[in-house]
């Protein structure tokens, strides 16, 4: 588009009259979208350090960075490490497969899924059986999975506009495929990516064997959707194909790591105590810029925007970079632990662990009383394009801080794109947009403003 | 993000109770998300044909495809073209720009502005006057921009929110730069790329010298943002660098060309008359993926889910792929120019020309009453994300178009990233998200579906 002056406004009528607030969002987007360094911190994190597997190197060096970092803001009363152990998964070698179909062979694009045992050094090779669901295994029991590989290949359900809903709806099969198809004997299985694209990027993502027996463990990996798409047609020609994979992953002892905690004391009430985080750690095929180094920046900015504008909070600020959601969760768990420990009073806590895109708004876990005081705030939002204030899961590293009584609230980005780079090598510092980034941060700081003044 | 199940829905309690209006929306966005063509049409318009600038083998060709589309999808009653003559200006070689810093030299990324003339065939070597504002050539006066290169520098602004604001402050250096320079004795100017991000790409886009002498034309180029960060930069140190810059772009006669219109005839008032369109025409850097190519294809999916829903209009729809809304806005205006001779009724017309990115909602041109009808609909579309119902402008090709009474409506996509591709050689196919494009698709059926059945 292009012809001369375009005059549309986005009217905001705000039925909500606290001038003072509307001038404190204002300010708090002005800083966020011209005096922000989130960008900044994410391209250090993502094209310095890389990716940053719970256990690695680059996972150390994000703790060292973000710690420093934080330091230097100024924001802070005080930037401390809180130990925490977490489990060490390391991929090894790049896995390679391929279709042998007769003669023709077609090398397809894979990952071991975290936590997932290696194949042997030769590899695996066997016929393969397609299922759409782990409830087909029973169907088809022991007789006609023993000795075959396992190919979960329902896609994501594209007609849900919310692409979460489509992730859980098939996560299952990477969470629990090889759990459920080692019961039947299967010798691996094989999980076609949680993304609704075609593309030739393998998804990462853990997967949990559950309570079974170590050497019942088989050995589980992501394919490409395009791989997907290529073996389950080639299946239908001829069911008695074989597939080859290898993979050389392995897990160490658990090793010592860190959240990373930023604090500011509360001006009036420092024993309530406000968390906003994402989760430092991410997987290894990329340098997870959506997930979770966006989360992370946009936390730390919202000490930086505070700081900015001179706001002085009543309560107690938490900036949490929390270790080890993607394989284990045990930098949440920790941070919980030591709160019941200390007899802290929690009374809100948000996460941002949905990407870096524009945001949508939030969702909450409330007593309807609160969440009912806090949807009064959504008119002050509409300057900002921020709509959605629904009930519903906060963040993983998150969900289980209790407290006598908190909130606690995810972040809600447009999710249209997260899938396209969700565990993947794909899941780079370009696919970032600094205005969307930006505009995440100060929709985060808004909430935290808002609940810091008012209370829940 | 990973851990376990992700529990949260966007409530969506609708206040407006018509259940088959949402069941018919439910139809439509479905139909959208799970069987359309839109993005395979994009596809073949942007790798198969390319740029398609006014007069252009492009644009011939991708009239000749939209055609043999709209005729296959079974959709129109018929399908036909507009004859309009366009104007026709060619880029001719790749322009060449550096800045002559003493005994430095230092490369810079230009491309000629849309209408501009060429340099010599030598190319313009001047000094260089850096200016923030048109107004600001006034205080200057021809004693200081005599035989000088104006260099306009203001950028975007980054406060805004909404991106088209900041295009529309900052885009009278390029609509108008070169026309005021001129006046002033200035020899070319160089405008700051309309793009907020720092990158290589000089985005093009229409210059006009208006009723100025021909023989008084300057030629004028937009330069890449990191090459004008470098100009300004370099010309704090030395105010009398010299650059130089060369382009060999020239105006051709007009040639013929066309409007592309499929129309299905109302079943009950055949007389109203309601407009779906994009352009068609697109500048010549890139293949015009966002603009507008996906306002095209997403107008043509309009009649393709009305097609397979089953839903038989009332009123006749046009699908209207307008040509040359870039550089003379011709067939805009000649489609005008024959609803008037014809005397049409035209009810409704709606144009996407902001780009294939996730639907935010719609501005408005309609009367108060019309305004208030549209605007109870929005709970129908809160399932969808979708919640701006502004008023405001519509789209360059309709934004004419005149009728006893009329709505015209403007799709309204978030706007973050237009501008990262905005008229520059990366608004390519591989910029637009598959579901972002069908979301934007369903919401202007759904629109159309509503307003053709309660009129307006």
């Amino acid at each position: 588009m292009k012809r001369i002056a375009i005059l549309f406004l986005f009217t905001s009528v705000s039925t909500f009259s606290q001038s003072t607030d509307e001038e404190q969002l204002k300010a708090i987007y002005n800083q966020a979208l011209t005096n922000s360094k989130c960008y900044g911190w994410l391209d250090h994190m993502s094209n310095k350090i890389g990716h940053r597997l719970s256990g690695s190197t680059g996972a150390e060096k994000a703790v060292e960075y973000t710690k420093a970092q934080m330091e230097v803001l100024g924001a802070f009363d005080k930037v401390y490490l809180q130990e925490v152990m977490v489990p060490k998964w390391i991929r090894g070698e790049k896995e390679t497969a391929y279709i042998q179909n007769g003669k023709k062979k077609t090398d397809v694009a894979i990952c071991a899924l975290g936590g997932s045992v290696a194949t042997s050094k030769k590899g695996v090779t066997a016929e393969v059986i397609e299922v759409q669901s782990l409830k087909e295994l029973e169907t088809l029991g022991t007789e006609k999975i023993k000795g075959k590989i396992v190919f979960f290949n329902r896609p994501m359900n594209p007609a849900n506009v919310e692409a979460f809903l489509s992730y859980r709806d098939a996560g299952d099969q990477r969470r629990s495929g090889a759990k459920e198809a080692a019961k039947y004997g299967a010798v691996g299985t094989i999980v076609r990516s949680l993304n609704f694209r075609l593309d030739d990027f393998p998804h990462a993502g853990a997967t949990s064997y559950g309570d079974l027996p170590k050497e019942q463990y088989i050995p589980t990996a992501a394919i490409s959707t395009n791989g997907a798409e290529i073996l389950s047609k080639q299946l239908k020609d001829n069911p008695g194909l074989k597939f080859f994979f290898k993979q050389s992953c392995y897990q160490e002892a658990d090793v010592l790591s860190y959240n990373v905690i930023g604090e500011i004391k509360g001006s009036k009430t420092p024993d309530n105590i406000m968390v906003v985080g994402g989760h430092l750690d991410s997987w290894d095929l990329a340098d997870g810029s959506h997930d979770d180094g966006a989360g992370c920046v946009q936390s730390m900015e919202v000490a930086s925007i505070f700081k900015n504008i001179g706001y002085k909070p009543k309560n107690t600020i938490r900036v949490v970079l929390f270790m080890n959601e993607e394989n284990g969760g045990k930098g949440g768990d920790k941070y919980q632990e030591l709160s019941l420990k200390n007899n802290e009073n929690h009374i809100f806590a948000m996460e941002s662990d949905s990407g870096g895109f524009t945001p949508r708004g939030f969702s909450f876990e409330a007593d309807d009383k609160s969440y009912a005081k806090i949807a009064k705030w959504k008119s002050l939002f509409e300057p900002y394009l921020i709509h959605v204030f629904a009930k519903g899961h906060s963040g993983s590293d998150i969900q289980d801080l209790s407290s006598k009584r908190i909130v606690k609230a995810g972040l809600r980005p447009d999710s249209q794109r997260y899938f396209d780079y969700h565990h993947a090598a794909n899941d780079t510092f370009d696919a970032v947009n600094k205005r969307e980034l930006e505009l995440g941060a100060a929709t985060m700081t808004s909430l935290i403003y808002l609940i810091d003044k008012y209370g829940i």
